[in-house]
């Protein structure tokens, strides 16, 4: 395979070119959240078009959406028959916040050690800057073995909120056969992994309504229902003691973890779950341990609860209303709006009439689940063991990554989950970081991953 | 009973007179919460000793506390045999925020129709100085019937944190035989009642702990317990989906009702309740009707319940903690000790080890029940039924007045609650009032009390 050599040599000369390019996008504030780098999302936008043009990429447009723009470009195979990959990035950062615990300044990235530390360095300017990098080296070693599509968004940080619309507009100009996902990490510089399942998420509000406006509880207390107590009620009614969760046919669509899932030992034991957390004990659904249950298994939590006083002292008022944020975290083969259903119908079922009540869902999204043994996880597989001379730990991540379940759901395509960040990077938070030898690395993995794909589409 | 005729008609002649005296005291605004009204409440109370001083009261006294003074004076009867008498009331008023909806000055008080509007008028200084002109006229009149002691006090707005102390203290100056309570009302102009029962009330603050921070939902959801869940199932536990409540022992001491309050048509039907609450539907537990379950059955309530993320849109957090407020209000002769430990039994043996708990008692009053039958009581209604030519309701009052079972608890002595507020009177709201008939009827049914309660205790 020279090609492949020829561009993992490329690459290993050229890292300097590639850390200037990371650097010089890096210096761009990016934050979208904040309507004041309006101008910095547009001049982030605009510096990732000019490198795709210096690619020789064809169609390379910043496409408006009712939010911030997404970055669309393509270059095409010379082999007709090459599948086509459509790489998915961000180029949106989070605000720096609180700047004072930052060493250096979060948008003039300086390098400790051998970390680069910078906001949006690990999540995931890095691993946009090593793909196109790697594409670069491919490039200037002979033919394009894929065709590539990027598509880049800005509003990542703030939920995606018009990339549906966007998606469903442009669904011909993002046709492919694969999704490649870069926002992701590793489990360790030492410790090659990828993802191959992400739960999915539906996340409710519920208002209970009892009365006009509070009463008092002397005067009517025993009177009148009360919300608090009613929402307690069905909340409690939701899930057993013991962790199982009893809303009607929940687990109808689960997919069970499979024999090699659960024989799996994973470095994550219970210890690892204790510490981390910094429960008293852990807590679930029985037959599960921890990892499995914060990973492959739903859940149900309530993210929030309100009803009446809450400030110091005592107050002897019987609240009108209770409110409740109550969110399940899905797996594969659950599905968002069965689940909404099931939840419709328990309140309908179980709420008493001396509430009024209302279910809202305020976010969702399906859980995502790649196989193992398909074409894109493999190419992934061989060209991770191929660095690090290690066996690849399959991961099943707790967390949801809406636009996997939404491309599967508008392209009808997986994506394979490859990227380069660390579990110590501090994304979202103070001096935000990327390990460089892991974001290098990163670069030749892209490359091998480019080419094992090709030949194995081959096959 | 010439002396009784005498001070009747003497009160008559002299009600100008009274009418002065409440308009002197409701132009100081006796504000007891408010650290700027300090020199009002001491003028306050150095007024009320001014009045007893004119009334040959003997050892007036201003008697300092933690807080603000008590104010005491006694007057001896003629007959050594005559029964002691302890007057209740407090000087200290509510401020009157909000100053924009009251419709004259509250600290001027102004007559409009039948009513003068002030703050503190019907809340409660229009009692104080009902009863004082009472003694007056008594004193005008021949020999006064029975021992009289004023404790007035200047904390109760603000809970009276400072009264156990302070009976305690003085608890010999205070001996009696009978408390008589002033800070009350009748059902209505045409409606004389006599209160006989109060509510007591324990109120709760229970916060659970489960994490040393909050977590994120996805990457912990499934590996830990949820405190807002726990909470949710430990209040569920504490009372039935019929309004029964179920803490271990509840209902053991608690006194049935007997067949004539069973039998008794109040005024109050499903019909009032469900206006006066604006609820959906009355709720309570089975077998008794609304008023029953608000005045002459103990309750449990959450006042106050507060968890994780409770602002606008979906904060995926795993809250550490839960906070609930939770009182109860109890009936004769539950006590508010039993019912904590009940409560604390509960919580250990429901809670589950994945939480840490405190349960704290943030108030707590014992519920009062005065013998219908009992002398005080019938002198009560004697006086009234002679006045208003109708029968006297009997009432149980859901709310709580906790200087009722103090007294019972330090001094041993039952308190006879008889005071001229109306249900409109608007007390700790905008333009409060007295209606000035009732409050004339008042000085009168004070009078004939006074003599009434005497000779019943001669027999």
């Amino acid at each position: 395979m020279a090609p492949m050599k020829n561009a993992l040599a490329y690459a290993g000369e050229h890292r300097e070119t590639a850390l200037d390019m990371l650097l010089s996008f890096l210096r761009i504030p990016s934050i979208s959240t904040l309507p004041e780098n309006k101008n910095d999302i547009q001049h982030a936008a605009e510096w990732l078009a000019e490198q795709l043009t210096q690619l020789d990429f064809q169609d390379v447009q910043i496409l408006p959406t009712s939010g911030h723009p997404v970055v669309f470009g393509q270059r095409t195979a010379t082999d007709p028959e090459a599948p086509t990959l459509l790489v998915y990035g961000h180029y949106d950062v989070q605000p720096p916040d609180p700047l004072d615990e930052w060493e250096s300044d979060p948008f003039e990235p300086t390098e400790r050690g051998d970390n680069l530390y910078a906001r949006g360095a690990s999540d995931m300017k890095a691993q946009l800057v090593a793909h196109m990098n790697a594409i670069k080296a491919i490039l200037a070693s002979g033919d394009l073995p894929v065709n590539i599509k990027y598509m880049l968004e800005g509003e990542e940080e703030v939920g995606s909120p018009n990339l549906r619309a966007f998606m469903t507009e442009h669904k011909d100009l993002l046709a492919c056969d694969l999704c490649l996902n870069v926002d992701l990490g590793i489990s360790g510089p030492d410790e090659p992994s990828i993802t191959y399942a992400l739960r999915g998420l539906i996340y409710f509000e519920i208002n209970l309504r009892s009365a006009v406006s509070d009463l008092h509880s002397g005067l009517f207390g025993g009177a009148v229902d009360n919300p608090a107590i009613v929402l307690s009620r069905l909340i409690a009614g939701m899930k057993d003691a013991d962790g199982t969760i009893t809303l009607p046919g929940f687990y109808d669509d689960v997919r069970p973890l499979d024999a090699a899932e659960r024989e799996k030992k994973s470095p994550r034991d219970d210890t690892w779950w204790l510490e981390r957390t910094g429960t008293l004990i852990l807590f679930g659904e029985p037959g599960y341990t921890a990892e499995e249950r914060a990973t492959a298994r739903p859940t149900l939590d309530v993210n929030g609860f309100l009803s009446g006083f809450t400030g110091e002292g005592a107050k002897t008022v019987l609240p009108a209303t209770a409110m409740a944020k109550i969110s399940m975290r899905l797996v594969a083969d659950q599905d968002p709006e069965a689940i909404h259903e099931s939840m419709q119908r328990y309140l309908e079922e179980n709420a008493p009439e001396s509430v009024e009540w209302t279910l809202k869902s305020l976010s969702s999204c399906r859980p995502s689940f790649v196989e193992r043994d398909s074409t894109g996880v493999q190419a992934g597989v061989q060209a991770l063991e191929e660095i690090w001379d290690a066996p690849v730990e399959f991961v099943r991540m707790g967390g949801s990554i809406p636009v996997v379940g939404l491309i599967q759901e508008i392209l009808g395509v997986d994506s394979v989950l490859l990227g380069f960040a660390l579990p110590d990077d501090n994304i979202h938070a103070p001096n935000e970081k990327q390990h460089l030898p892991t974001f290098y690395r990163g670069i030749d993995a892209y490359i091998r991953f480019t080419y094992h794909l090709a030949d194995m589409y081959k096959v």
